[in-house]
């Protein structure tokens, strides 16, 4: 399995510097960013190049900033000339780590399962939850 | 409202990047990057200054890019001193566009606003989906 990070600025890079630091993982992920001095073609070639690469027979995920922007779009051009990319949207650091952490599997399982652990990981500091679990340790005497 | 982003290696920058080029905005969100020359209280010194230059008045959201990181565990200490801070975790682009161009409102609306917005953000390009309007749009004859 492949993952390509792509979005707009250092977001990329950005996020590709988290993982590697999280995970150690130098190479697991290959990012493009699509900076303000870059056309909508040049970054579907940079993309386009990065896909040649991993070859056609390979699953790729393209991890995009958000959907409807240029980065995502282009990554659309893309998937519709092969069948083995995936396009995921509004990525955080969770999902980025999650599929660093478990490449293995089908493609389709990964997508769902991504998602889900994406939507779950976006939350609040709840300090009433936090004092409630807090009061029943008590309670317990623990 | 103020807006400070914090993160591993260079989340919080990059993002900070991709929101500017989007929006147009400059300052509208600090970024605070957790380098991995840095300690834990280094990184709470820091987001510590600029919560000292926005005051203890101005709510503040601090966006972090996972739940149980030092990023996110240091932004909660710096809650417990000040009630008008909310942490949230696990940000995406998303997430942080809606909060820039909504700054005003209440912090609590605003928080559970932003969590909705985040977890609808993430998603996969669906072409079966996309098929399925292109042929109900044939068939209407538009």
């Amino acid at each position: 399995m492949n993952f390509i990070i792509t979005g707009h600025g250092h977001f990329a890079s950005g996020l590709q510097s988290s993982v590697k630091l999280i995970t150690g993982f130098e190479n697991a992920l290959v990012a493009v960013d699509f900076k303000d001095n870059m056309s909508s073609d040049n970054l579907r070639d940079k993309l386009s190049d990065q896909l040649k690469i991993n070859g056609k027979t390979e699953p790729t995920i393209i991890f995009t900033d958000i959907a409807g922007g240029t980065p995502f779009n282009q990554s659309v051009l893309l998937k519709n000339d092969n069948d083995n990319i995936e396009v995921l949207a509004g990525i955080n650091l969770p999902v980025l780590i999650e599929a660093v952490l478990s490449q293995e599997g089908e493609l389709d399982v990964l997508i769902n399962h991504l998602i889900g652990s994406g939507k779950d990981s976006i939350k609040k500091y709840d300090n009433q939850r936090n004092k409630k679990v807090r009061d029943q340790n008590l309670d317990d005497g623990i």
